[in-house]
């Protein structure tokens, strides 16, 4: 019997690496995980890769192609890491020649949020809408965008950093340097900066959140879905403003790129309805009926989306 | 001798009809204007039109066909007007059939941003970069987008609208009705509110453009460039919070579709530098050095980018 045609996704994180096995439609046949541990450098990493998926043991199916995300700033075209804060060590390498070498199929890479874009597109939208926005949520915000059925790369294969819009000149501090940022209001640190500086105020002593976790240091945004869930007000406005600016930088989009659909990628995908709300109220107040009456928002509950995607695109690369 | 094969090119303005003859390169062959006078209903403007085209005597070329640049929501599949808030009598008419029964060529029926974006694409960018974004500068903001060589319409045909990204929430009052949007600070109107704000101030009794027009109700933008460049500090502010705004839209766009090209057209071109510093400054600052390092900013030099995109546009999809 002929061996099933599969693919292998790889997600590099800052913290965790996450690899899997995909048949062509996308269905998850195996996944697993390991510590990135960028100390040991990129050559090593690639060395533990390929032996974990040796481990992964993929013998009833054919691997046909592998892709790989990495957070950060991405040669699609030469499959090579230019730049990322969390993985100096990586800077430079050359993924896919090391991963074509080391797994001996062809291989896909680029930037982590175009693959989750990917995987997104292909199995919560089932590839249906011409045009969508992909935004993944997490420390940062990132985004991908499908246009014409395909993924939209830009000149340097930088489009869709939807992240740093910004949807409040003069606002509050980003990562990148710049204030007002998408990210600085609906990246978890921007949440959780909201959340501190909501229980630092007067009024907020008996606040649930407070007694989930006394420590505003330690809070994380589990905790703060968990609070908004079981009614924190707290918890629910930080969750609101969060909203509020994805809401305007979707809009943003929507503006430019007049999409079908807006998916949402990412860990807070668990607090869906409290995000979903404001962002919803946002384009609802738009005047343009037309585009903005088309636009489907949803929240992804596929998981490892991001791995998920870069074996699709490994596989479509390679057919 | 064989003719040479020529588009006709139809701009409709709320005001003013323009109607170019084309080569296929977009060399300007006539030109000629007419008052779209929408009172007279769509089909008697369609005649009107048609007896125009004949008295340019395109009789040395042959017409193979003709492109029309709508002011409003376009249905350029159908090649309808779906809505327009200055040609209220023109809107669900059937542009495309009704043109093609009266040229007895292809008629290709779209935005008028869309077709400016096209327009400044060949004559002014000659095709060079895969993905430029366009940005009409006019009472209104409107854009266009082409992406991968092609223009990017969107799922309704509204994408590009640059004009109604929101650059400042709570901000200054839009003609959309809502708040803070580009154009509010860098379509005319906003650049005259501006400009009034400004003058209504304390310590401007001995402003320029007030010895130019001392009622405030009747400047307009010409003048307000004319000031500038004579060095008026007031006219100089408004084209600064007009470029600062613009500049803020632009880097938003940038984030999300990566461009070579940004082309500014439209009536202010002649204020050109006052307009490119400020939007050159905000470009400089954002922290993505790779993608905002290779954005080229330029305004178009070529009149009638509008009436010449059009025919270009339907000289492409009639080949």
């Amino acid at each position: 019997m002929r061996k099933a045609r599969a693919g292998i996704g790889i997600d590099v994180g800052g913290t965790y690496t996450k690899v899997v096995v995909v048949g062509p439609t996308g269905r998850l046949l195996r996944s697993s995980q390991v510590e990135t541990a960028p100390r040991m450098g990129p050559k090593a990493f690639v060395r533990r890769l390929a032996e974990m998926i040796r481990a992964l043991g993929p013998g009833d199916v054919r691997v046909a192609a592998a892709g790989v995300g990495l957070a950060g700033d991405v040669d699609s075209w030469r499959g090579a890491l230019r730049f990322t804060p969390n993985l100096r060590r990586f800077t430079g390498f050359d993924f896919k020649a090391a991963l074509e070498g080391a797994l001996g199929v062809h291989v896909e890479v680029d930037n982590d949020a175009n693959m989750a874009a990917w995987g997104g597109y292909v199995v919560e939208l089932g590839r249906k809408p011409a045009h969508a926005l992909c935004v993944t949520l997490g420390t940062g915000i990132g985004g991908g965008l499908i246009l014409g059925g395909r993924l939209h790369r830009g000149a340097t294969g930088t489009a869709g950093e939807i992240g740093h819009l910004c949807v409040m000149p003069g606002g509050e501090k980003c990562h990148c340097g710049l204030r007002g940022c998408l990210e600085a209001y609906a990246g978890s640190y921007g949440i959780l900066r909201t959340v501190r500086r909501l229980l630092s105020g007067p009024g907020v002593r008996r606040s649930l959140l407070r007694r989930m976790e006394p420590d505003p240091a330690r809070l994380d945004t589990r905790l703060v879905a968990l609070a908004a869930r079981k009614g924190d007000p707290v918890a629910r406005a930080a969750w609101a403003v969060a909203g509020r600016a994805l809401g305007l930088g979707i809009a943003n989009a929507v503006y430019l790129l007049n999409p079908e659909a807006v998916l949402l990628v990412g860990g807070v995908s668990a607090v869906g309805p409290l995000l979903l709300q404001p962002i919803r109220d946002v384009l609802r107040d738009q005047p343009f009926k037309r585009s903005f009456g088309i636009v489907r928002v949803s929240v992804a509950r596929t998981p490892h989306l991001g791995a998920l995607g870069a074996a699709l695109r490994g596989l479509e690369s390679a057919a």
